[in-house]
């Protein structure tokens, strides 16, 4: 072991930006007692259309980061280091456990769905690394995948635009699609969307189960920390404790949007 | 002189990723004969949220690209530098002359404004700057500026949807208060927003003029160069010559978007 893990040390979280906060969220919500350290490279934003062998080098800072508070386990917010690097922050982390969002939803989704035609939405870079179809068919090679890129959903997201008339048209034009391809079972492969759910939800037909990511990677925490005896049974709720590599003055604004509470202090990391 | 120019020497321009293509446009359509040269620095994009220190070590980095080809002049097509960091830009290019897109389209809206009050939509970055508002102020301190900030302007540009249903109502929230404030010009600050000139266009009164800064850029280029004898009257229309310093996959969609043509030849720069 690279280091020696008790149930009370933390769970290490990061991902290229902010989406990563719902994560952050989700794992709280489902796991109170546990010390979260969370690392946005928001100076690097975003990861997605960069080349392979930056997004590998900036995989490996991110996880040097949070392992520096030898954390108990790593979880990997970010889907494009999840498609790209994840190997990268296995070996970072020696024998500390790893996650990624990537795996997670993919995993929840073939469970949930009873058709086998699931439905994928991320950002275009997410998309056109085709790893949920990929990951999702090794899990099941039965099952059909209809992938879709929505790019706006994250400005509208960041934005707040959370029920305008404008995000409603926009999603009905991502989504029509999936009416034709009956899927019974969505994917959000995305960390921002969850932020839009509501609106993902009115938008699909009410059968369609949705598989949010954060939720997807908050259970198989909690799995995987009880298989371990690694849970935290006497910690106190305790805000997240959070570094970013640049503090974009939207960032107050948006934490409050994707936490639901005010900005606790937020160190700055040089990367 | 840093270097020896002649009237067939090229016009560098650089942006912080693809907005400046619309300045490569104007410039192109009102001087066919001139050579260009391009940077567009997509690995790094965007610079609006970045600290100030950072985004003036980028400048001097993009700068020095563009004065290997020993350019006549330089054209910041980028709002963030042109608030924060034109006079790195002027330093390196010694005795070259530089022009940026902040103060040409700030100059064009106080020569157009009959009642002295010019609106101005930008970025965040851009608007929270309050570079405009402050650069017109400087040219005509009786003028009074109504600024507004359109963040879903570039990723609705950049997805080519200039006509679509959700792009109306985004311009009609953002851009209502304009209807309050009795302008009669205004500004787009922002080399993105040209894309969406027409749906702007439609949503404001008529009455109210457009000042694209691209074309504000290209008019101040055209007197620079024939105040100084450096006008090409001898070269052949030619594509520009691109450099970007991350390919992105939707590059090419978004050159031809941008400029009405196929992608030509682009050269990655390492930055």
């Amino acid at each position: 072991m690279s280091h020696k893990v008790t149930p009370e040390s933390p769970i290490g979280i990061f991902d290229s930006g902010i989406g990563g906060l719902t994560v952050v969220k989700a794992v709280q919500a489902a796991l109170p007692q546990e010390k979260i350290i969370y690392f946005g490279d928001t100076a690097r934003v975003p990861y997605g259309p960069k080349s392979q062998v930056t997004i590998r080098k900036y995989a490996a800072d991110d996880t040097a980061i949070l392992m520096r508070y030898q954390p108990k386990m790593i979880i990997v917010a970010c889907n494009t280091v999840s498609a790209l690097a994840f190997d990268v922050v296995e070996k970072a982390c020696g024998t500390i456990p790893v996650i990624g969002v990537l795996k997670a939803g993919a995993r929840l989704a073939v469970q949930a769905t009873k058709n086998n035609r699931i439905g994928v939405i991320g950002t275009q870079a997410t998309i056109c690394s085709n790893a949920y179809a990929a990951t999702i068919n090794r899990l099941d090679p039965e099952t059909q995948v209809f992938s879709k890129a929505c790019p706006l959903f994250v400005p509208l997201a960041e934005e707040g635009m959370i029920d305008h008339p404008a995000t409603k048209l926009i999603a009905a034009d991502y989504l029509r699609e999936f009416e034709a391809n009956g899927i019974d079972t969505l994917v959000l492969g995305c960390t921002h969307y969850p932020i839009l759910r509501r609106i993902i939800e009115e938008t699909l037909c009410p059968a369609i189960r949705i598989i949010d990511s954060a939720e997807a990677i908050a259970l198989r925490t909690r799995e995987l920390l009880e298989e371990s005896g690694m849970l935290n049974n006497t910690g106190e709720h305790a805000s997240p404790h959070l570094m970013v590599s640049d503090l974009p003055q939207k960032f107050s604004r948006i934490y409050k949007l994707f936490m639901g509470s005010e900005l606790p202090d937020v160190e700055l990391v040089e990367v």
